[in-house]
Order: structure tokens, then C-alpha cells, then sequence
């Protein structure tokens, strides 16, 4: 009987699709670490813990699933104590999924006199200026230690403008990588703490459709268990990332799926998840949050761009209002919408003016909820 | 009925003595928001929140009361927005009891191009260096309209060492200031949002028993609902705290409470609960967390000032600690407990490691939630 269900279980889909219309795709992804409903959206928790929050704090507010880095874990607290301590999970006390930014896009943007080559890449890091090199290989090991649900390979990222040549030779090595990659992630499944982990492939080419074509081909050749997005949200037009994403479409299994990676603003989530993305990170909840940004909804049509606002709390126009920070009809909901219902507007302009830290974890609260709440919509309306 | 009931709470005594040792005295205050168990201790919530905590966290936590202070809240968000929100309960949405401290000890330290007069103290904010005038009268009535349960005189603050005639000059002014906030403090009563409030006197004289003597004397002749040592925990050795404590002790009288103005270790506390005291405030457990100092208890007896220590969490020794914060055994005392009995100590020294935020709201939980429990022991015990 148990053996019987264990068969079920391996037997099942790691992503089911269930729905596919203009207004997105709805589907079903299972990790080691619970069955996400796609889409939906990881916040992030760079080092270990979203800014402000707890992993109690994001159980308190529906987040199944959460997004740290390879990069920044490694340097600190390093390989040997996330074994030590048996993986993230368990370091963070968090039972819900992790996926694991491969910390390709941190190196290239980070750190310090970068050399690539054909072996992976040498640089040095932003904290004690330490020579240190980061190889495909070594990037799985990192995140088999970490015990990431959903892996990502070491890509190579270009700076954006780049030329033609450049960003083909990036494609090139990251597919190079990416078969790499696969082996080792393949290799370390035995002695890791987290076996049934998944492997993202990261699609790069920038705005260049015929590369980034090639890019998905040369991974869907491998083969991965999904397929990321990599190398947009780097300062292109919104309507450059649409076109990738629909020139994209055709060519990606639909029985795989599919993640936006970067930012991505609340209006351009809805485009993206209409061009078929399934999963979502952004640091604007969170980062925005610390300079005095609200997002609220203010109507119910996302096909509108306009359906939300991003309000400024420190504002003058907030000093006087006794408005609450989320409507008292969301207390219900979960314990972070309580806690938010209570305190008004005023008070948190007055914690930002003062330099409270509890004005950035309200507003952090408040940004992460609506995220949440946003993805729950889009995902209703597919 | 509903006046007998009404007459009852006027007839009840705001300050009840139920016990008395050499361990200390135990009673009972009656706050216009809830009956409190003395002695107790106050969290300092100096501009409006508990450093990293919110209004629900010290619910959580099991705090009757907080302390905050009438200089920042006058300057920030100032007096008409404290009116106009209806005091700072509404503000934070706090439904136990406040202390405000009169803002005398942050005026002598904070401001600059200070000027005493008979009238009050001219000063320069320390924000934006606007001239300001603090008058004993105005002081109460931004404690009036910060709806402070438990109201405390303007006070004139002597920066120690002093000589004998700069205290006693002091010490003379603030017994005339003293009188002239009761008679403020009476007059503002009907218009107040919290009519019920209690006034304190503060007792000056630095370590010079025969001062401290006189202004206790002046401060009782007047007559006050409870009554502060302030101008201690300067610097002076912890035996010139004990000394003065020690001489007040019999003058004082016994059916009013005794608040111990300013820092205190846990052992102190121990201490001047013995000589008599019944509240305490203290920035230690919050400011100390911000530093990564975490206060345990390291055996039950009270009477050997090695019953606690403050551990160094970014100390290298707890690495590689599996530890949890808070032993699991106390999780179901309250939510805070749960919580930090999740977390390893390893983990929290990670995030003071990478400059996380959650890093100082946990310690801080841990500290705040030290000194309640400390506070709750030493009432068991007298």
C-alpha cells in the first residue's frame, strides 16, 4: 500500500498543466517542499530571510514558496555550515519550497575584476575582496548544499547594450554550462539532502528573438525540468521582454514550466503571465518598501495597467489620514492582513519619518501581501 | 447599577500594597488601560514603537505597559497631529497603558544652546534646529494629548559630577516646576482624552542622600499619584543608587508607587526591587539587541547577581550552534516564545552576519521578552 502510493508519487507530474487561455496558463508544480499552484510568485530572501520578515512571517502570509542566492549564501554563511546545519530549510526553520538563483547575475554585477572562461568564472568577492572561482560544477554542489527544490544553472550574463557577438558568445558558453551543469546536478542527487530537487535551464540572447531562439532550442536539447527566462528586466523596454516571451512561446514545452526571472512591475506580471510565464521574482516588493512604496489595488480589471498604485508614505498627503494600511474586510485572510488593518496610514508615514525599522517591515508586509494577492488574481482569471 | 459599578472603580485605590519583605514590595496599579502587577517593567517605545516592534508584537509578547517620551513625540509627529489622531493609544493602536518620561533628561542631552529660566528651558531641536521654549505647563499638556496614562512632572537634569550647588539649584527649580505641572496637570484634566491619568513627581538631588532627602519631602508636601528617582543611572557607582534608594525608602510613602528612572542591569532591578521599588524602565534589552548582545537567564536564584548573562551572538562560539533561541519548553507561553524557539542561534547569527534586519527583531523579542520574564520572577518572589 505504501509503496503503492510512493509509485503514485513519483508517477505524478512534476508540472501539470490545467488550463491554457489569451490570459495565461494555470497549472500545478510539485516539489519536495509542498504542490505550488502556478503562476505564482517567490519573494525573496537574498541571505536567508526576506528583508524584515520571518519564516513565520511569510507561513503568516501565504507564501508557499520563497527565492534565495547561490552567490551570496556561498560567501556567507559558505558551503560547510549550510551542510553543517542541513540546508537551508532547516537553517531558516522553513517548510515551504526554495528555489535558488544560480548567483550568475550577482558575480557579473557584484563582484570585482571578473575573468570568464571556459572552466567558469573568477572573481572577486564584494565583501573581504577574496579571489575566488565559480564553476558550474561547483554551483550545484553549492545548491545541493543549500537543498534548493528548484536548482538553476550557472549562466553567463551580458551587460545590456551588447553587441551581437557578445551576446552570442555568452548563449554559447551558457548552453556549455548548462549541459555541465546538468551532469553535475545529476552526480550530487544521491548525497543530497534534498534528492528530489528540479533543474532550471536559463534561457539568455537579450532582445535578439533568433538567439534567443537558439538559446531555448540548445536547452530543450539537454533537456531541464523547466525553463527560465534569464538576462531581461535589465533596463530593456517592456515591450522588448513581450516579444522575447512570444517568440519564446511556441518553441518551450508547454509541459515544462516556465520562469521570468527579475523584476518585474504588478501590470507586467499580468503581460507576462498572458505570454505563458508561470513563475515570478522581484525585488520591488521588498526594495521599495524600504524607500516609503505602497502598492494597493485600485480597481479589479488587470487588464488595465492602471488596476494599482504605488503610493508614496511619506508623502504630506498621508500625515493626517486614519485610513488603515489594508482594509479592515482583509483581516480575515491571514494574521499579516490583521495586523496591517490596524495600524493606520498616519501612523506608518509617522515610523518612516522617525526612522522606525517597523515602518519598512509594515510596508515590507504590505508590498509582499499584494504580490501575493496579485498572483492569486492573475492566477483566478486564466 | 451602572453608577454603583462606576463609583466602585473611582473608590478602588489607584496604588494597592499587597505584600511586603525584603525581597520587595508587590501590588497592584490601576491604569485607565488595565490593572498592573507591580513591580513592572516597561518597554521604551520612544518615538511611538518598541524598536522593531509593533503594537500586536507586544500584545504577543504579554507587555501591560509601554514607556514613551514627550520631547520626540512633540517634536515628531508634534502636538496637533497627536490631538488630531486622538492621542498615541489611537496612534499605535496600543491598548494597554503608557508612561511618557517629561522629555527633560532628552532636552539637557540631546539639544543644543540650551537656557534655563524660572519659565522653563530654551532649546534647539535636534532635528532641525528650531528654537523651542519646554515650560513645565506645556509639558503636560503634550502628555495630555498623547493621552499618557501616567503622566511625568518636567524635571531639571543635572549632568553628574555636579557640584553641591548646581543640584541643590536644580533640585529648587524642579520642586517649583513640580508644583506648577500639578496644577497644570489638574487643570487640563477635563479636556484630556484620557481624563483618569496619573501624575508622578520626580525626585532630584544626584547621589547627595541629604538633597534627595529634601526633594522627596518638597515632592510628597505637594502630593503626587506616584513618585520617580530620577538623575540616576548617570554613571554613579550602582552602590550610590542603592545608598539613595536605601535613605528614600522610609520617607517615602508606602501607598503610592516608586518608578526607577533610567537604566537598569537585571541584577540592578533585582536589587532596587528590594529597596523598594515597583517600576522600571530600561533601554538595555532593546539597544542591546541592535548590538547583538542577548540576555538568558543561567539559573532560577535571583539572589546571585550571576543568575543571567548577555551572550555576543556574532561571538564565533555560536557558529555552528544548533541551539534554539528560546527553549522549546517555553513555546506555548506566548506567540513571541513560539517563535524564537523555531530559530537557531547559529541562524541568528548569521543574519547580525549579513546585516538582516529580522537579525535585530529577533534578539530584540529575545531581550524585551528577558526582562518581562525577569520582571514576572521577581514579583514570585517577594
Amino acid at each position: 500500500m505504501l509503496r503503492q502510493k510512493r509509485a503514485q508519487k513519483i508517477l505524478k507530474k512534476m508540472f501539470s498543466l490545467l488550463h491554457s487561455s489569451d490570459k495565461g496558463r494555470r497549472g500545478t508544480l510539485e516539489t519536495p517542499h509542498g504542490t505550488l499552484e502556478t503562476p505564482f510568485f517567490m519573494p525573496i530572501a537574498t541571505k536567508g530571510a526576506v528583508k524584515t520578515l520571518s519564516s513565520q512571517d511569510m507561513e503568516n502570509i501565504g507564501s508557499p514558496i520563497i527565492l534565495s542566492n547561490t552567490y551570496h549564501l556561498w560567501l556567507r554563511p559558505g558551503l560547510e555550515l549550510m551542510k553543517e546545519f542541513g540546508g537551508l530549510h532547516r537553517l531558516m526553520d522553513w517548510k515551504g519550497a526554495i528555489l535558488t538563483d544560480s548567483g550568475g547575475f550577482q558575480v557579473f554585477s557584484l563582484s570585482g575584476l571578473r575573468k570568464l572562461s571556459e572552466e567558469g568564472v573568477q572573481f572577486q568577492s564584494h565583501i573581504d575582496g577574496a579571489k575566488l572561482m565559480l564553476t558550474p560544477e561547483l554551483c550545484m554542489q553549492i545548491q545541493r548544499a543549500i537543498g534548493s527544490d528548484i536548482v538553476m544553472v550557472l549562466d553567463v550574463c551580458t551587460e545590456l547594450p551588447a553587441t551581437q557577438k557578445s551576446l552570442e558568445k555568452a548563449l554559447t558558453l551558457t548552453t556549455r554550462w548548462a549541459k555541465r551543469s546538468k551532469e553535475e546536478f545529476e552526480r550530487t542527487k544521491a548525497e543530497s539532502v534534498n534528492p528530489g530537487a528540479k533543474l532550471f535551464g536559463i534561457i539568455q540572447g537579450g532582445t535578439d528573438i533568433e538567439l534567443r531562439k537558439r538559446s531555448a532550442q540548445e536547452l530543450i536539447d539537454i533537456g531541464f525540468d523547466g525553463y527560465a527566462i534569464g538576462g531581461l528586466s535589465v533596463g530593456e523596454p517592456f515591450e522588448e521582454a513581450c516579444k522575447v516571451l512570444e517568440a519564446l512561446d511556441p518553441i518551450l514545452p508547454i509541459d515544462k514550466p516556465r520562469y521570468f526571472m527579475g523584476g518585474a512591475k504588478p501590470h507586467e506580471i499580468v503581460a507576462y503571465v498572458e505570454r505563458g510565464v508561470d513563475m515570478f521574482d522581484c525585488v520591488l516588493p521588498t526594495r521599495n518598501a524600504r524607500h516609503g512604496q505602497l502598492y494597493r489595488f485600485v480597481h479589479d480589471d488587470l487588464s488595465k495597467p492602471d488596476f494599482y498604485e504605488a503610493i508614496q508614505i511619506t508623502n504630506e498627503k498621508w500625515k493626517h489620514s486614519t485610513e488603515p494600511i489594508v482594509a479592515p474586510a482583509k483581516a480575515e485572510i491571514n494574521p499579516i492582513f490583521k495586523e496591517l488593518s490596524r495600524y493606520s496610514m498616519g501612523y506608518l508615514r509617522h515610523l518612516f519619518t522617525v526612522d522606525e525599522m517597523l515602518g519598512f517591515r509594515l510596508a515590507t508586509m504590505n508590498n509582499v501581501a499584494f504580490y501575493l494577492e496579485l498572483i492569486d488574481r492573475i492566477r483566478a482569471r486564466v
